[in-house]
């Protein structure tokens, strides 16, 4: 069984209201040292040993990531 | 600056809707070694430099989490 573990966050000039709302909230709550706040997915992948980190991107491509404001990275765990 | 990395992932236990839909949409899509899929959160946090990773926990505690159907793992990037 392989592991993987993918990071998707918002491609650099997209709007990330999640993250925004959370940095100011952070903020209201009197942490005031927090200078930015970005909120991603984490998707973990378990799969046969048959299937390849390649194989893993083009699933991120096509479902689990948008490409057009998306960017993902692939670790094997 | 620092720069913490939060992974928020659903206690053992915990339903995830997110990744099973994710996971059957796969298979739909004939990707058949995939054995399971799970969807949380990545935060990238970033604070100045008097922001202690204790700090940062308790934010997580009181906010960036939800400590009872989350974990959460915050390291310094």
């Amino acid at each position: 069984m392989r592991h993987y573990q993918i990071h998707v966050t918002a491609k650099k000039g997209i709007f990330d209201p999640a993250g925004t709302t959370a940095q100011h909230a952070l903020e209201n709550l009197g942490y005031d040292g927090v200078r930015g706040v970005k909120i991603g997915k984490l998707i973990e992948l378990a799969a046969d040993d048959s299937v390849t980190a390649d194989e893993v991107a083009q699933m991120c491509a096509r479902l689990l990531a948008n490409p057009v404001i998306e960017d993902f990275d692939i670790k094997e765990a």
